[in-house]
């Protein structure tokens, strides 16, 4: 067998796979190729050993032996993560825990609205479990398919749901990990109020795995939508886009739970690259919003006060033309808009991503601000600036210029992202919205962080994690670098 | 001048007092009475210096000099705790910070739905400038005429709107807060979406002072309620209110704001003693409940499903009988039923409180075997178990039996608090559900927490505060005590 080359020693390395029994580990190289690359290809690393245990008892013990011997960890779960935060870094020194194996639903409580599940379950199982009880899992994110649950903790996700149900930090009732020493922490909890000491398991969800391993969680479900109505409009601008929804809140509460904007250059990327994708209007328009409201509550006439407060909107010019969907298939359509626009993005060549919020209401300066700078900065690149307006959150992302061969934008990914994030950090804002840190904004985190906040971070990590074997160099650098030039949004 | 006994020199005191500066700090020993006794006279303390700090730069270089001089120092706000948690304890060793002073409203921004406010903030006037700006600060609870927003957030209150908006936790976007070596940690924003690095305003979250002092927060607003709809219900059980909540939320969503659980009792009290209090009903019924349903949406048909969803579950035996409030005074009426509860239970001579909660489906079995439990361990007593039903949380409180001296009652205390929280336990639910820790409850959280779970709180205390000078003997002992006979509920 071709051991890869690693600065662990056999015996240690024999040590854990006899832990973890037969089926337990995968140390061929073709075999751990697909856990040593992220999915977008940027990042690659190497590992000596994919541990796959399949009990928190396994993967307690496992962590155990790896303090004691002082191997470092990288877990993973559906290895969907957008910053490298899942992947081991080169120099086969890192042990890979893949959570894939541990993907038990221990309980589902339709009276208690609440669904507790091992880290290694799939998303969509799990949006499946709820609904078979007849509730709602309100998380709903483009990698529904193979991200985890722990991974989706790990990372705070986001999503198309924020705007009513909050990011996963808000779904989070109870959470069991495995400690950096290998002890179990057991937070597990249905309960709803619970103020006993510190509330530990905020510190784990959004650690990215560098504090203990998420092995199971107990989660917030909510009454299933008994209506559900959805349109896609278009508008003048993000400033229409804003009036829109507030006029849809107004009209309908708390009900409006996905409002995504979108710029007409997403749209025509979506309409050229995907089959049976159409433009839903006769002209163009500049922006594009998809909304949808939700309504557990049994109300008959909640999709006419929709379309009311949309015609409304039209009539105040707010909104130039809309459309609602009168059928699942048609709404399926509307969704499939908004959806594809990675794909398509990606069928257009090279792009620059950035995952950005700042506050909602800035959010029109923004973007004009942000599309001068684009044209100064990169002239002919095409900006496609979309996502979820009503968390303040864009994926603003640059395309190469048409016919381009991405060469040119490529070499000057650092400076391009550079000047968006100090924007960012001008309007308040934050450079990493829902994707995390990993290990591609480590260096963003310094640079942007209030120092103060960057110490406390990093005194945590010790204190729970003193000898940096889990997931180390991810959000924090092993060893903190001095970096000159340093910019506090929040002095901004 | 009469100088307390204290073990803080002269020298330091004399130093504190010019950093302060005039009008900034109080010594006379009527000066600081009114700090050193918490509201329910439970705990009493002393205290060498009332420092009254103006601003957050001020605290800062307080709490420097402490740090230097290594003093003790004990946060203070409205001074409501339940537990202690913001007393001072005996000895004269630690200065106490009142946070009054610090009472600005920074911010109100409607737009962005978030007002900005410093920590000495009282929540009714937070309440009256979200209002002034047409949106909701749905935090609410009994003593938000004297409580402030530093304490709020050190606690992590509840309240009675949880059940919507929930606790404290999820209504804060950002923080401020200064850190045990005087630096300011500086976390306020607006932001929906930031995942950049640990969240360490959740830290700060119910810590109650032990970990830094909150000096400012910047909250989320909402959408005023255009419709609220009020009633009062007689129920035969606790299980038949689950049924009328569970139905509620099937008509009406997530609209339903208060859902409060009380027993005949608490009415019999309210009307004994309380100017104007009725019965809203002519005969007698063994338990009631206050529920409440608002919506922000311009609905005008929400009131009648309301009625229709009230009369289904009488129709179903669910619901006995039920009024509903006509108008404002109605419904101020309908909530000085529940609201003067403490008031009235005061009346009736010495009582022994708990605060705890279990899952709501386990709330009908617990409050029958807590039944079984207080008559066979405390014949006579009275138990008045009321509170938010909607998140599974009771004030279960004992009134010593009618023309009682409160002596038996008092004597037992301990024992009767050791019962109450092992049954607690026993249904895997939480010693303090809303109240926190504070001094009063150190030895219970030891009692009941997960072993691996302290030794995490007690790892990030000394991270964040290693002279142990924020709060010290609050949550979490100075030396951690061994105590045999733990129970962890998580085991249960």
């Amino acid at each position: 067998m071709n051991r890869p080359a690693t600065t662990v020693s056999p015996s240690a390395l024999a040590a854990l796979q006899d832990l973890l029994g037969p089926g337990g580990w995968l140390e061929a190289a073709s075999d751990r190729a697909p856990f040593e690359t992220d999915f977008r290809g940027l990042h690659r690393g190497s590992t000596p050993l994919v541990a796959l245990p399949d009990t928190t008892e396994r993967v307690a013990a496992l962590v155990h032996l790896c303090a004691q011997e002082r191997i470092s960890i990288v877990p993973q779960g559906g290895n969907t993560s957008y910053c490298g935060g899942a992947t081991p870094r080169p120099g086969g020194r890192e042990i890979l825990v893949s959570l894939k194996r541990l993907r038990r639903i221990r309980a589902v409580d339709p009276a208690g609205d609440s669904l507790t599940a091992e880290a290694g379950c799939v998303l969509a199982d799990l949006q499946s479990a709820a609904a078979a009880a007849g509730r709602l899992l309100p998380m709903s994110l483009g990698s529904e398919g193979s991200a985890t649950l722990g991974g989706i903790i790990s990372t705070n996700a986001g999503g198309t749901a924020v705007l009513r149900y909050g990011m996963m930090r808000a779904l989070v009732l109870g959470l069991e990990a495995v400690l950096p020493d290998g002890r179990v922490l057991n937070q597990l909890s249905g309960l709803r109020k619970d103020n006993t000491g510190y509330d530990l398991k905020q510190l784990f969800i959004g650690a990215e795995g560098t504090l203990g391993i998420v092995t199971a969680a107990t989660l917030r479900l909510f009454p299933r939508p008994a209506v559900t109505a959805t349109a896609f409009a278009a508008l003048p601008s993000p400033a229409a886009a804003l009036a829109l929804l507030a006029r849809l809140r107004e009209c309908l509460g708390e009900s409006v739970t996905t409002f995504e904007l979108m710029p007409r250059i997403a749209l025509e990327f979506v309409c050229r690259h995907v089959a049976g994708a159409r433009d839903p209007f006769a002209s163009p328009y500049p922006w594009y919003v998809l909304a949808e409201v939700t309504s557990s509550a049994d109300d008959p006439r909640f999709g006419d006060r929709f379309e009311t407060a949309l015609a409304d909107a039209i009539e105040r010019q707010q909104v130039a033309d809309a459309v609602t969907a009168k059928s699942g298939t048609q709404r399926d359509a509307l969704w499939r808009l908004r959806e594809a626009i990675p794909e398509a993005q990606g069928r257009e060549g090279a792009s620059l991503k950035h995952d950005i919020s700042v506050e909602p209401s800035r959010l029109p300066d923004f973007v004009e601000a942000g599309r001068e700078l684009i044209e100064r900065l990169a002239p002919g690149a095409r900006l496609v600036a979309y996502g979820h307006l009503g968390d303040g959150n864009l994926h603003y992302n640059l395309s190469e210029p048409a016919g381009g061969d991405g060469g040119a934008l490529a070499s000057r990914t650092a400076e391009i992202r550079r000047a968006v994030h100090d924007l960012v950090a001008a309007y308040g804002g934050s450079f990493s919205a829902e994707h995390g840190i990993g290990q591609s904004k480590v260096g963003e985190l310094e640079r942007y962080e209030d120092p103060a906040a960057l110490d406390v971070m990093r005194a945590i990590k010790r204190a729970l994690d003193p000898l940096c074997i889990m997931n180390p160099g991810k959000v924090l650098r092993d060893q903190p670098a001095a970096e000159p030039g340093r910019r506090s949004r929040r002095n901004a």
